[in-house]
């Protein structure tokens, strides 16, 4: 397939043109490993700075129209000028991301906390959540619980697990119509020897007891080594069990690279299998979120080659010949199968992906155009003073 | 706890009294890796010596009553027979686990072959262990699905699930009333790329759409790395969805080595989780099985130490002070409940155990009276011609 | 780098058409795992068939032009006879590859068994295979110790490590001039407790200490979970301790499947710095071989497409732009740097390839060619009867 | 082995009793994940305050007579001063650890930095580390280099490895007669894509260039998951390569839990290696070292168990009967060699390590004696005001 014939190309453009990839805001502020965080120039220090980085995102890729919240980090005392603020911006507020691990009072959980007194403020805090979606018209609430143990005996599995099913059903309760509940799993961190929602299987049972409104968000740095993330996704998509996807790359653990840098192979699979379950159907509702930290490398810059990298996989997926593919599976040839799909994998779609951009209207090369931009150079020198934003901040 | 009081002593024995541990009769044949298949001297040539074999091992343990049969490998033409072969034996058959992954039409997987005669094929074969098992008196079906495909791309991951699905209920509507479905799952091996049933999620998900006679099989060695496997065995005992366990050790992947002989402590935790989940009360219907391969350690001495591998690793699990341990937890106090768990399990228990056998009339050592017993020498005198027995024979 | 400028394109392909991929016997025989050997027709039955099929390979790539042979699989009385065999089916004997792990008294071990007269044995047969080298004129004696324990205790780990290097010793005085000693690796399997060579330090410490002519093997899948192989291949490359690779691609453990189809962006990371340090030079011994087993596809066309997928990889590595890439290093641009390397990774080289195979007056597509050529149809018909080879065999 | 003859226990005692296990400064400060540190009541605000809490530990426990300092956490303008306090309150400083991690500049590494002026100030801070013990009376520069990368492609791994070797040597040679270097190994994090030295053999290659006074460090929570430590102690023992340890637990990365609370076995075998290749002998210079972080656990206690925890790993290995396991080992019995350690394993050895507390004029539970001593509520009403201390204070 090094020839891609304009039929093809229109068709792939047009799926392409349509995928929307939420930023987060947080990815805007500082971050770091335990050891270190690496403070960079320019960061933001508002929650409206970062919205403005969000809508530059948003301005040079046309793939990045909404920026999602971290509650309590980007709490404001007004939510309406919070949104106006993004609309004037070019964007809109997405998920909300209800935080209720940093704080002393949960160190041995939030709404698995053995402390009834912690699992009523976590909980209390989760609804606030609620309503701030509301006020934002935030359809998702995205939830991480990073509840767990470190020691053998420390606390009850099963009755964290009864706290975590009695908050998630207040919260769900609670939620109005058309918000979603989007249940985060993680294999590790920041507890060691239990996590309370480790795995997809516990997301999906908790999500199947809610009701239709709950569903699984996937992180792709969130599981065990050697994890075929794809085959989960598919499962999902077919059980209509899939909300959503934090996107990032790992190496080891929850390395929250920017997406695409350490497998692009899997990413490609993980798309094709997005595709192939309809999550890019003009109808699917199937929220692409990245989630990451670029301790190292430069955060805008950072986030649009992540935006880059998910519409070239996504290109990649989408030129795959389904009917050639089919014929070779249902016929039991193995190689031919692997190699219709390898085809796709391996086509060069930047050129493709470029076109899109230049059809809409933006510079081809949106990691140029920001160079070129200036705006690094602005935020640098307009962003002195304050406190630089960063987790916890 | 040096010192276990007589009260707390005679509670113990007793429920361990109660622990029925069953036994894989493809663990008296010969087994290996890709790499060789190791031959000992004295292996079974038939099913019945097999069973002779467990037989054995019950009559010094008192703790294995009942042997699991693989279907074609323990096949014959008068189940009836079988079944008073074993009785008379001292021992009955147990759960019927039908092999659909060793004929060359399974190389593209059984009832997930995109072939559909040869899902037919492998169906029939499900259904046709339904009907021994019946014939048998056995009340589990256990179903190990081997199926999945080693390149991306070689076959449709949804597709497949829809077959998985298909054949599951077909087999599930024909077994008769009292008869469990327990589905196994595991990570990798023999398929590389996706397995159909590769973890506790996917199995949980197709048996809550079977019903309430299909549960979840929990292998100890067909886990992810880092998997803590003790939250899975509380998850689904809370969920009532935890039919049984196949016991084994593995180091890296799912080695089959003899139970509790790589980490003796993942073993008392996860009984622990198991008496607290309710699989020890009388009323339980929790399946306790092995599934090792003693590659080249000699079978039965190997099955007696696993036997009174999982008696200890019980034995320490009743002795945690649960009371002590939901005050500590309750209170959040880290390491005194971490201590009250630690010191059941550094308390050495096993003149308890061997009390315990002394009471029921058994050998305290079951490993020293088997080599006394001069079963080994005769069975190698006896066992001469023929064909051993071992995987795929 | 959507063009590729001529100069550019002259030097990749000529250091590609340099580069020589050995392919081994065994893989043109059956293979599987542990649970079932799949039988494929047209299977060679004779390590003269084996050589053909290579032949075949080395026909339709131009770029096999050895056979790695297993030492007793493909032993035969006339080494004279063979080497003749091959030259005249155009290829040559490669590398010796001992083989001391299927034979009943390896049971624990072949030149770490606490036995000495078996140690005696499997030294014997390591000397053998230095004779059969000198008479196929072979200069690489691949030596992978299958050897470990299975259980804590079994055996000394620290006396293993004594006889080991009292074997290699022996074997290595005996070598002679201009013959290497490539030392093999493995993290697990056969063996689940110990290895007694795991990693690339045991393998590096042993060679350092035997002297010039020992050097370290890497085989891709053999490494724990989240190991960087390249890493360990620039280091290795660096001391001068780098002999060769046995290339393959894995998911979960050592799944032997066709390289760079799990992972294809780490064959190019590998393949960078493999250039990086030196090993595609002129002068470079380093060895390039596969190691692999086709358990469900077929055997010849999964072999084309290893060596398609090693030269695709290579000249992806070779197109990156290492002055840019130099100088985004130093200036630490750390995104600017790995774009230089996604650059290249990205691009799509099959027309570069196919280009190469034309001027080399080769098919462009060669398993398209082999698909044509009937060899496939002529050996199903004529290798009937006898024993298909495979492992063991 | 429920009974311990009185000989054996003499003999268990008298080399417990020899027992050094160094603590961390760094473990009675704050720490947490990347998420959140929590602040704990009584923390220590000076390095005095941390060295009174060592003191605290040793003074109960017996078996901790030194406290390792980190540079620049404990950082004083008067080192003889700081001696001077350690030596009051009982104690003696330790190994000396350079910190070459929590600077801005640092970023992109250290010694390893692409920038030559950063390599210089990192390479001047390790030479004042030299300095320091020299000053304090330490033995042991315990160096860890956090050094790695992120990307592919953002810097040069094999540049990297020549910068490492250059520092090292710089610094190697400025130590005086009697002082070693110990570098440590770590596998991920807080690099992603690749860490400079990332594995033992990467270790051992350097220390090997370096001279005898490099040593390699193993740091229990710094491998691939799965890999055998135990294995690699006693291959380094063999070599005289190890130069000590960092003891921690882990269940997926560097979890840096309680040491022995894991995996306890394996602490045991790794004691049983430590034993077995003389590590534990009268004139080893060996050093324990504990490594950790109490995140949510009281600091002092923590480090009590973790010492008990050596303790009686340590005691449980010198049960083994070494005669009758190499008996069982030469005769290549599997299960009986197995027996033979598992037996050590099973034995309670806690009234044992406690009579020796109690020999030693001690309280046979120090932790019990921690928690009578009211030193907790001293430090918590008397610390107050000023920084508690953490990591980067």
């Amino acid at each position: 397939m090094t020839e891609i014939s304009p039929s093809r190309r229109a068709t792939v453009k047009s799926i392409l043109r349509g995928l929307r990839i939420e930023t987060p805001s947080w990815a805007y502020g500082n971050s770091g490993t335990r050891f270190k965080v690496f403070a960079q120039a320019g960061v933001p220090r508002t929650p409206q700075e970062k919205i403005d980085d969000a809508a530059k995102v948003h301005e040079l890729t046309g793939a990045a129209p909404s920026v999602a919240l971290h509650i309590p980090w980007d709490k404001v005392d007004d939510w309406a000028g919070l949104a106006a603020h993004a609309r004037d911006a070019g964007i809109e507020l997405g998920a909300i991301n209800p935080n209720v691990f940093q704080e002393d009072d949960y160190k041995l959980g939030s709404i698995c906390n053995p402390d009834p007194g912690i699992r009523r403020k976590a909980t209390d805090h989760l609804l606030e959540c609620v309503e701030i979606a509301e006020q934002t018209g935030s359809k998702i609430l995205s939830m991480w619980v990073a509840d767990g143990t470190n020691y053998p005996g420390q606390d009850d599995i099963r009755a964290r697990q009864d706290r975590l099913a009695t908050a998630l059903r207040e919260v769900y309760d609670r939620m109005p119509e058309g918000m979603r509940l989007l249940l985060e799993y993680k294999f590790f961190e920041p507890a060691f020897y239990t996590m309370d929602v480790p795995d997809w299987g516990t997301s999906y049972a908790h999500c199947a007891q809610l009701g239709p409104a709950a569903q699984v968000l996937v992180d792709t740095g969130h599981h065990a080594p050697g994890t075929n993330i794809e085959f989960i996704v598919s499962f999902l998509l077919r059980a209509g069990m899939l909300g959503g996807f934090h996107f990032n790359s790992r190496f080891y653990a929850d390395d929250d690279l920017i997406v695409g840098l350490a497998d692009p192979f899997q990413l490609f699979r993980l798309m094709y299998e997005v595709n192939r379950g309809g999550g890019l159907a003009a109808d699917s509702d199937l929220a692409f979120m990245l989630d990451q930290c670029h301790n190292i490398e430069p955060k805008i810059p950072a986030m649009i080659r992540s935006i880059t990298n998910v519409q070239e996989a996504t290109a990649k997926a989408l030129l795959v010949d389904t009917d050639a593919l089919r014929s070779a599976q249902e016929a039991g040839d193995v190689l031919g199968a692997n190699e219709v799909l390898m085809d796709a994998y391996h086509t060069d779609v930047r050129p493709l992906v470029a076109e899109l951009r230049t059809d809409m209207g933006l510079d081809p090369d949106p990691i140029a155009a920001y160079r070129r931009s200036g705006y690094q150079q602005r935020i640098e020198a307009e962003r002195v003073g304050g406190n630089a934003m960063g987790w916890g901040a």
